[in-house]
């Protein structure tokens, strides 16, 4: 089906918050093989809530109104969808009721407050009896339109639980076929992948290949689509093969899967443990990597040493090396790793040292330079990127390099 | 003046990437005086472009459309727009001269693509004559019309660099006057902060106060708007004033300053230093220190003890503890912040170790149980928090619980 989304919040057209909700339902939905056309994003004003879905409703099959249900007193989509499509709005005691019963932790100070809640527009049901959260659904001509709350995880509760199940049964449903896939690809530029894959998909309506830099890595999108379930699979098979020869080593993963994810899947894989050395990057490797449940099979910990006075006490850096060569140098971030493994005994220990920036750079080495150190099973390397770009960017590109030369070094045996 | 924010790619409204870009566009076009009212975000769907733009520009008084402009091929924005303005493509050679004047360091491979970027719909503009990058403005019925590239940092450093002063000198804008504030707050649920609040802005059509949950904090907003200065500025002065007093120290700071800026200038201001020692958190509280520029002045760095082996090795954590009590107890955390500030000489030792879940918990220490430690100057104290959430929720709550712990103690004396 044909859908839209709208989001509704000052804070949204402000910029005071990003709107991620619009975009984890956008994901969802066309996973689940409908597509969306447009998302709208508008503040708290009920005439443009009311105008933008009734346009809404006149392109698309099906509505998802996300926001201003909440019960303070800047939530206004239940009054001015009741306006917008003349449904009074109505009290639903039982309503009330269910998430009066289903929050009981709340103290007796909100609760009182939930009532609002359960004003909504005529002809509305809740999504779930069982939810303590707003969220209900209206068809209105012969359209179903569904209301979410703002607040992230609650919205993308409703919407897996709710909102999907109920579009799959919907009648008149279109049987159109999508398949989709993502890739991930690191070390390459987005013209350049774009120059060896363009060939693939032309001439062919049904094949349509997206370039998005991501950054810092690039992801490529195929979508397939056709009226016939077999066809698509074949079509959608080979185009899959001939990407993943095309891309090789340099695409990690594909759709929802993290660098970090494949590097804990490798290193599980191979009953190997890390520990990191991090200094330029203050704990971001880490992060990504103890982001992942059950981590910490393989990983054991790190050091953050941030002054060279621990990189010599936790690390046993020799301060010789510290003088000779720098804190950031090649030789520095070898015994960085070296001394990570030895401490903490495990198999690989990663190490990078680096200017991030703004401030600390020289002519010799300007801010981006960035020594990494890995030591392992019989051997110690060294690596050396000038990244470019502010703070964050240098990080960010540091920890996405460090983590894939751990996957390039286990994909190499 | 009077905004709207189109946003353009397949890739947004399938969800597979987030649309910064067009908050980022709000946030700064508000904080200049502007006011957008919706934020469309639509596929590379050449007539679903056109009609965009068009219905945008009877609205409003200005357009900013970012994305599609690039080589690849399928970057459809400007022949679109050619098309609906009826503005014939038009190839503007000293444009492709001055990217590629600009953009030397890339291959000459890249170079030849890069015609594409030149070829715009007649009358546009440059808008940066030394940029690298896509960027090019019209005039469209009196209006003007941005076109950013969609890559997020292209488009902020033009957007701050070229849009906003041009708005600033165009011809006939708007003279109302507009004075905001962000608040952000901790500790204090949503509607708990509302009830506090409410009172506040009743029956004054100038004042608006808005409320949104972030993830782990809650954001106050208060704008006020007239048509005149000094007395615009009057009546934010006082709302600024009730606001700060009423929120008192669960507000840690205001617009853009992060918890760990505020944490930075604490520990500034006083002279300390601080180390970290993280269990559940794995990195992300040294993460979010080592974000601020200048942090290596007061953050000498710490510990990431993923495992029971590295609270003895590296923070001298006595194995009695860990067996007597258990690596997630409040002895344990007391014991990591007392380790690490003994091995690193820091003034303070901040502890996490918890249950960031979703395996380990038990019916004692459920998923979420977190402890923290905080040795100082003569005393070592112990706390402990039940987060809700999955694991992403309990590591960045346990994160924020943390830099706030060190806050509310710097600012006890």
């Amino acid at each position: 089906m044909i859908g839209e989304i709208i989001a509704i919040g000052d804070e949204l057209i402000s910029g005071r918050i990003l709107n991620t909700t619009s975009y984890f339902a956008a994901s969802q939905l066309f996973a689940a093989g409908h597509e969306i056309v447009a998302m709208m994003t508008i503040g708290d004003n009920p005439a443009l809530i009311g105008q933008t879905l009734i346009n809404s409703l006149e392109r698309a099959d099906f509505v998802v109104v996300t926001g201003g249900l909440g019960a303070t007193t800047d939530d206004l989509t239940n009054a001015a969808v009741s306006d917008a499509l003349q449904r009074p709005t109505t009290f639903y005691p039982e309503i009330l009721e269910n998430i009066r019963a289903n929050s009981k932790r709340t103290p007796k100070q909100v609760q009182l407050s939930l009532e609002k809640l359960a004003w909504l527009p005529a002809g509305a049901h809740a999504l779930k009896s069982d939810a303590q959260m707003a969220g209900h659904f209206l068809v209105h001509d012969g359209k179903p339109v569904f209301f979410l709350p703002g607040v992230p995880h609650e919205m993308k509760e409703l919407l897996v639980e709710t909102v999907i199940s109920r579009l799959a049964v919907w009648e008149g449903e279109d049987v159109r076929e999508v398949r989709q896939k993502l890739y991930r690809v690191v070390n390459l530029a987005e013209t350049e992948i774009n120059r060896q894959l363009d060939p693939l998909a032309k001439n062919d309506q049904r094949v349509r290949i997206g370039y998005y830099p991501v950054f810092p890595e690039v992801h490529v999108s195929l979508t397939v689509t056709g009226h016939n379930g077999s066809e698509v699979e074949e079509l959608f098979k080979e185009q899959n093969r001939q990407i993943l020869v095309l891309l090789g080593d340099d695409c990690y993963g594909t759709d929802t899967e993290t660098l970090e994810e494949v590097v804990g899947k490798l290193l599980t894989r191979r009953h190997l443990t890390l520990a990191l050395a991090e200094s330029c990057t203050g704990g971001l490797v880490a992060h990504r990597l103890t982001k992942v449940s059950g981590s910490s099979g393989y990983f054991v910990g790190g050091v953050v040493a941030y002054s060279n006075n621990l990189k010599e006490r936790l690390l046993k850096v020799d301060r010789d090396i510290l003088v000779k060569f720098g804190a950031v140098s090649a030789e520095t971030a070898r015994a960085m790793a070296a001394g990570i493994c030895a401490v903490t005994g495990a198999d690989y220990g990663l190490a990078v040292t680096g200017v991030a920036g703004p401030t600390g750079g020289t002519d010799e080495k300007p801010v981006g330079t960035v020594y990494f150190g890995l030591a392992g099973p019989g051997k110690t390397s060294d690596f050396m990127v000038n990244f470019f770009g502010d703070r964050w960017q240098v990080q960010e590109a540091t920890a996405h390099y460090a983590l894939d030369l751990i996957r390039r070094e286990l994909n190499s045996f």
